[in-house]
């Protein structure tokens, strides 16, 4: 007998048939998994009704039921039969702008079988959401968009269950989170809204959606669930990462940041949510600079600056030869610069400090970060005052955003029991470094917490957990989304956060005091 | 503005969104419908959401909405501009074995535009339930009765829909009452346990269900409601004319027959409700003599007879020339010869009373009801010993299915407050008559109280009335089904309701005790 697990997937043994208890086979199956799971009524489909009496009549009235949850109506999905020993799948899905990327997750076990991921291939219309919201209005566009992500996610089942050997009609349910755009386009429902005012997306709470409605190629019975909006600006996977985080289950109040183009953030515990979206900036992405990169081999993670020579240690992802640097490398060679004075609290290079690194090009002050014989790209690679006062107006941003949402809540950043940092980024930012420059609040280095791939572990869970699906609701209906007013009171705090580390030192009594003088 | 209606349209006004209000489009509409009806939770079909937003924006926030219910689950079906004159529209339909017959409803006022019926075109496979379960065993059998009831359907709505100038893309619901066989064909799931030991039917409550998964001609967005049945012999027509005789409503304990080659009995009240089917036989439908039909025009349907001259007076549907008798006319028959003293007390014809009327014809004794010259069929019209014996045998075994039911529950036949006759029979049916020989409980005649096509016509309130889709749910609920089992005590009943009206004649004090003796 399978073990039993509080997922999607159970055992039942009905009462067999009598005159005794005549009730009609689907009714029975009905009660029996009503009873198991705590559903107050349950669908089923008429295609699984159609041989239903046949298969349990087969089965010796036992069998394996895989359900869902859409909102409050509970569906059978399917039953199997008891012995069948193929395994019975499922696959949470990152719906990210740029990269997608797959679990595949065998249900009996609740374990992951397969990991996968792909470029978005929307990027070939748009690299940003912004260009694919404007492609979506022109004719076919929305069409265009929507069949390269369902086709490009079905080879990518096609290719894991070819991996594993598991047959797609095997897997029955998926679990998608996207941002509020990214699941408007795998729905084809129009993003038209949500970039223009007063910003409405069409839906939040798509819910479950039968895959073949979707075209999406698992099981024909098989159902898909879209985590749900809070809005345009605060999508389903965030809502994934606070699921993940267990924002739900904690009466601590933590915090998670996923830092992007926009800034996320979520704040509260079980019983209160607050979360606000704010444009923090291409730089935190690695996106301004001529050398920034997302994180990728050769792209350069760390650095350090001996407080003595002022030499550099670069270190680089697989310690390949550097060709660029990505936003959490950015954020350390910005510490690095202050704490060797080589930067001042403006955030302006010193050029007596930075010497030979130090040079003028079109006008501008650069800093030499590797010179062109050691870089993988045959071309020195550099730093210009222009990217690193993008990497201060992007830090000044994000540190703005954390202290109106606390302002907003009435807690300081000492309350924070927790700070999650989501995302690519969070797997390589290194507090102290951030802390450093002030991007966040200077809080004990273990209160950060790093979630990786928050909205897949999110959608991943989901689909192990069935308890998970109320908490969604629960987490979605929570959270107070409070819009970021760009008034006085904002700028004034912006513009003191875009010192080194801020304005009021006090702030961040862990940093130093340097002084910009030469050595 | 429309006219509101407690049905399954409503108009709604929708705050509009705005900075202040960035709530989704659809999560906006689920609200305010929720609110208006009273729903916990909305659900919406994705080829609904996928025009939503542009659709209300043109409009102005304001729409109609079509919605459903299927259990706890509440659909949104559609939204239609509140200025789009175009009726919308539903279907009731009666499923029955032999005809099926349509009411085509406009949900906006709550009426009926046009009534249709045909002859189920299932009938070319066999005429009766049984003869189709065993079709429906060989390979392809059950795509072929499915097919021929889906496409007669189809092709009636398109009937209607020309006949009336609605479009059949405005009929948004259906709602369909057959007993429990017909509903599994309809649905195209195997019947094949209904008449099997332990007589399990595969499903109860198929619920609503997509037009288009069923091949149904609506709107693709449309929903179909399939009535629950109770049971293999207690079908969703049976729940139907509960409904619409009122069941739920009523504090006085109703009762509730619908006689055909079953009788099925219902008897309760709002609160409990016991039910019973049982081979009455086929007499009551006109199934067993030469001359037995159903009811159409030139059918006798009623015949008195002279207690003095033993003149016969008859009476045909539509007063055309007599070509065959119906069930109600089998008992008004019988009635009137016992009345006459041409038919003892043991429903044998008494030869001396029925003078010329009598023959010996192969050796059976048989009375000459029309005689050649003015039959319609040019053959006389007769009855034989052997046809009367059934319809006894039908008589006592209603009766008997009466008092069992009774007995069960524990109270006397005059508590019954109104006794409902469903279907075509009891829109013929004289309770006089059927009283007289001993069918039915010696009740004042108002109390009998004819329903006419009560599953038609419950099906018809559950499309305008949207509270009568709980109602339809408790009614199945909280019915009891009793199985009549035919043991010594139901023989002794049954021998003892076999006479005419009863071996208890205190039991029937308003029929005179008649001298067979010849006048």
């Amino acid at each position: 007998m399978a073990k039993e697990f509080l997922g999607w997937v159970v055992e039942l043994e009905l009462e067999p048939p009598s005159l005794q208890n005549n009730t009609a086979d689907a009714d029975r199956l009905k009660k029996a998994l009503s009873g198991k799971i705590g559903a107050s009524h349950i669908t089923i489909d008429l295609v699984v009704l159609k041989d239903l009496s046949t298969r349990l009549k087969e089965w010796g009235y036992r069998c394996r039921c895989v359900f869902f949850k859409n909102y409050g109506n509970w569906q059978l999905i399917d039953i199997i039969a008891c012995d069948d020993p193929e395994p019975i799948a499922a696959i949470a899905v990152d719906l990210g702008t740029t990269r997608v990327v797959m679990d595949l997750i065998d249900l009996h076990t609740g374990k992951r079988v397969l990991q996968s991921a792909f470029d978005n291939p929307q990027f070939e219309i748009g690299p940003d959401i912004l260009e694919r919201i404007h492609f979506a209005d022109k004719p076919g566009g929305l069409d265009r968009l929507n069949a390269l992500i369902i086709s490009a996610i079905n080879d990518e089942i096609r290719r894991m269950c070819e991996e594993t050997g598991i047959r797609k009609n095997r897997v029955y349910l998926m679990a998608v989170a996207g941002n509020t755009t990214m699941s408007h386009l795998f729905l084809g429902i129009s993003p038209h809204g949500i970039i223009r005012e007063p910003y409405i997306p069409p839906t939040n709470t798509p819910g479950a959606i039968k895959a073949d409605a979707l075209g999406i190629m698992i099981n024909d019975k098989g159902s898909v669930f879209v985590f749900p909006n809070v809005g345009s600006y605060f999508g389903g996977d965030l809502i994934a990462g606070a699921l993940h985080a267990g924002f739900h289950q904690s009466e601590a109040v933590s915090l998670l940041v996923d830092v992007g183009t926009n800034a996320e953030v979520l704040l509260g515990n079980r019983d209160w949510l607050v979360a606000c979206a704010g444009a923090a900036g291409p730089a935190l992405e690695g996106g301004v600079s001529e050398i920034g990169m997302t994180a990728g081999p050769g792209v350069i993670d760390t650095v350090t600056i001996d407080p003595d020579t002022r030499a550099f240690r670069i270190g680089t992802i697989e310690d390949k030869p550097p060709k660029g640097i990505c936003g959490s490398g950015m954020i350390d060679l910005a510490a690095a610069l202050f704490l060797s004075g080589m930067m001042d609290i403006r955030g302006r290079l010193v050029p007596d400090a930075c010497g030979d690194r130090y040079r003028v090009i079109d006008g501008v002050a650069t800093l030499v970060l590797v010179e062109r014989d050691v870089s993988d790209t045959g071309e020195a690679l550099t730093i210009s005052q222009v990217d690193l006062n993008s990497l201060i107006r992007s830090k000044a941003a994000m540190y703005t955003i954390l202290e109106t949402i606390m302002e907003y809540v009435g807690i300081g950043f000492a309350d924070i029991e927790t700070f999650y940092v989501a995302g690519t980024f969070g797997s390589f930012i290194k507090p102290r470094s951030a802390i450093t420059i002030g991007m966040i609040p200077d809080l004990p280095e273990k209160t950060y917490s790093s979630l990786g791939n928050s909205s897949l572990k999110g959608a991943a869970r989901l689909l192990v957990e069935r308890d998970a699906m109320d908490q969604v609701d629960a987490i979605r209906d929570r959270i107070t989304y409070i819009e970021l007013n760009v008034n006085q009171d904002f700028m004034n705090r912006f513009s003191a956060a875009k010192f080194l580390p801020h304005t009021d030192a006090a702030r961040f009594p862990s940093v130093p005091l340097i002084s910009t003088q030469s050595l």
